[in-house]
């Protein structure tokens, strides 16, 4: 074996254990308020067949899946002329069959449509695990990352929409979250709304600018609009709807006259009161929970595949992008031959939670902590004499360690602090004499004598 | 988009909620017993750069790890005359930079070297990831699998090995396996045997033979060592070896008389006595474990790099290879260029746990449960009246759903019992006007009449 320099490759990570400790702590959130909503957890193989996932994310979308090269004398197929042409996209196909996963959602569509069968609809999922893009790396956006999705599929109601803004409540809650705004919007609105100004064609566009309001300002996005088609006519049509302010009541009955000619529009606006209806009722005895929902016109994500309802929620404090998205697609599964199959689904964005947990100190100390007691090592003596006192620790369930050899106190002691074992035990003479260890509290500095059973009974 | 018919690469899986709730329970166990001892979690990026994992598994392993095509136009870089070769084994450098992980061994040591100044050593690490081999798929052997390890780096000593010992002992015993063999051997010994025959070259051949004992019989033994370069007297100085029988302290002495011109068999045998020594101290309160650590001359797996003692652990209720292994190498970070750093480690045969598990029957009812309680819904005044409740159960930890329509009791019954929900709530007229609701438990089939209240009560 040569040597090599290790490095990684570029945009991806190692976790470190005080990393995986809060990753774990996030991810163990989100997934238990995910059970609590009937949601059961599946996985699916990091790798698909290519053609799994060609056609699904657009040409550039394509561009950013890491396929696969073929294994054995893979060069033995393929067409000398293709070779020598160098058309690496057309070589692709001949070189590489698989992929890995570039998002959760085809994956599952392609899960539903085979085991169709097996599945008791409306089938709630959940599924937490990474997924890959040749994406240029930069601060935040990473090749290898984890996306965090529940999604339903085979139920229209819309209570569902409204369980995923509980639980988007319930998860940024628990994970210590105080100010956040769960926006929501309609497919159907923004579709009522081309409508009215007589550009239904144009409704890519319209939202695509609308959608900027936040970055560009009423002007820009006025800029945006005449550049993609629209007269200024339309725009003074459009500005009460961009600009709709004050509760969600006012906003949705100012949208009810605006789209009072258009059946779709209404019908938006009908899903959206029921959504709100549902919520009400559920936390009938929560009264601040509304008040962080948010009907906002000028949300769009994702539009090209979602037919109703859209979700993005926003931390207020802190400077972040969304922390987490979703709606409602009526055509997940088309892709693979199983039409009119309706699914609502939300993502978290684990990465920028866990840097929003960070900046704002919400890291729970329990959430930074592996060992609980390191027993020191000071001779032969004092090892023989902790042996079975550190499987009492563990029977006990306390996670426990023995420093693994006879070193320096310092040494032992700088083990503890950079693993944060929040208590070492002492065990010298004395102590193996009187039956008394030191304890000593690493965070106070400490130190006290006590019996093995009292310490046991402390660190439980 | 064209409609495609969804498969999955060969050799590769999707898990259903059934079977990821019994890998959670699998991989929980160990990670929380991992925990325990002391080892904290990392993870590792599923790609390495190809030139971290080349040359590290041998020729043949170097043609089983998937390499990923380079992005972009990755033909243009290539020479022209290495295309037209069709040297797909050349060319491979030049398409594929990045690779996907092969084992959590090679990325460890990675890990290890790049993170030297922040590690507090010895460093206790455990990792549960999927790992690829471009190996031909057959009945239990996947082209994507997890594997499940825990390793100290940077501590000679021996508690490190019986700890792994008590390891196994804790993780399997929780998973309700009752009967099964933690064979031990080291390396050392093997090579006190092969000095004492005067062949210490052949010691790879020598333990290759050996360890088929159980598959080919002494005759069988017999006969390959012929083949391999050993002579008739050579085999009957190895035959009382090889057929050592009785217990622990009985082969250990018979081997002390055997090897006792060879130094490094000596320390072998004097490390085995340590770390049962370690074992015995650890656990005087529990005298079946060390009934089940078994000496065994035999066991050679992964000779190659183990230097020390070699693990590894077989069920014996269930007919099915090794479900755990592991050992001792004295170099394992040498490949990056780190030297003299010892570590020791075990593996858990998830796969194979779950086989055994499954065929033993021995998954716990929990481990099979999602949502605990459904709620019926028969029409919109029973919806209304079941949202709060819905609500009350979640706010006491109560894993709910309400059937998101109204449907026919029938449906909602198949839904529950696909789920395996061992509850459902019926809500009537007669129910919303006493306020009693009907408890029906889905295995007994028995109902019942009580107040919310009552029903928290219960399934709490």
């Amino acid at each position: 074996m040569s040597v090599t320099k290790p490095s990684l490759p570029k945009g991806t990570r190692d976790f470190s254990p005080q990393e995986m400790v809060k990753r774990n702590y996030i991810f163990d959130t989100i997934k238990t308020v995910f059970r609590k909503y009937g949601y059961a957890e599946i996985q699916t193989p990091s790798m698909e067949n290519l053609q799994t996932l060609t056609g699904k994310y657009g040409d550039e979308g394509d561009k950013l899946i890491f396929k696969i090269l073929n294994s054995g004398d893979y060069l033995a197929k393929v067409d000398e002329t293709l070779l020598t042409a160098r058309n690496s996209q057309l070589a692709t196909s001949k070189l590489s069959e698989k992929a890995l996963r570039y998002d959760l959602t085809v994956p599952f569509a392609r899960y539903v449509v085979m085991h169709q069968s097996e599945i008791a609809f409306p089938f709630k999922r959940f599924q937490v695990q990474p997924v890959w893009r040749a994406d240029r790396p930069q601060k935040g956006r990473y090749r290898e990352f984890y996306q965090c999705d529940a999604d339903v599929v085979g139920s229209p109601s819309l209570l569902n929409e409204a369980e995923f803004i509980l639980i988007y409540h319930e998860a940024l809650s628990k994970l210590g979250l105080k100010d956040f705004t769960i926006k929501i919007n309609n497919r159907k609105i923004l579709s009522g709304i081309a409508e009215i100004i007589g550009k239904p064609e144009l409704i890519v566009d319209m939202t695509v600018a609308i959608d900027k309001l936040d970055k560009i300002g009423l002007d820009g996005v006025a800029k945006e609009l005449i550049e993609r088609g629209f007269t200024e006519a339309d725009i003074e049509k459009l500005k009460p709807v961009i600009l709709l302010e004050g509760a969600n009541v006012a906003k949705l009955e100012s949208l009810k006259a605006v789209l009072s000619t258009s059946e779709t529009g209404l019908k938006g606006i009908e899903e959206i009161e029921t959504v709100f209806n549902y919520v009400n009722n559920l936390v009938s005895d929560n009264p601040t929970l509304t008040t962080q929902i948010e009907l906002d016109i000028t949300l769009a994500r994702g539009l090209n595949y979602y037919t109703g309802c859209i979700f993005e929620v926003k931390t207020n404090e802190v400077a972040m992008g969304s922390i987490g998205g979703g709606g409602r697609y009526d055509d997940l599964t088309g892709m693979f031959g199983l039409k009119d199959l309706t699914g609502v689904g939300i993502s978290f964005g684990a990465d920028r939670i866990y840097d929003v947990l960070e900046e704002l100190n919400l890291f729970p100390t329990s959430a930074q902590q592996g060992t609980k007691v390191l027993i020191s090592n000071f001779d032969e003596n004092a090892e023989l004499y902790a042996l079975p006192l550190l499987q009492q620790f563990r029977t006990a369930n306390i996670a426990a360690e023995l420093y693994p050899s006879s070193a320096k106190l310092k040494k032992q002691m700088s083990y503890a602090d950079a693993k944060h074992i929040p208590y070492v035990i002492l065990i010298g003479e004395e102590e193996m004499q009187n039956n008394l260890l030191t304890l000593k509290d690493m965070v106070s500095g400490e130190q006290q004598k006590l019996a093995a059973a009292e310490i046991i009974e402390r660190l439980k």
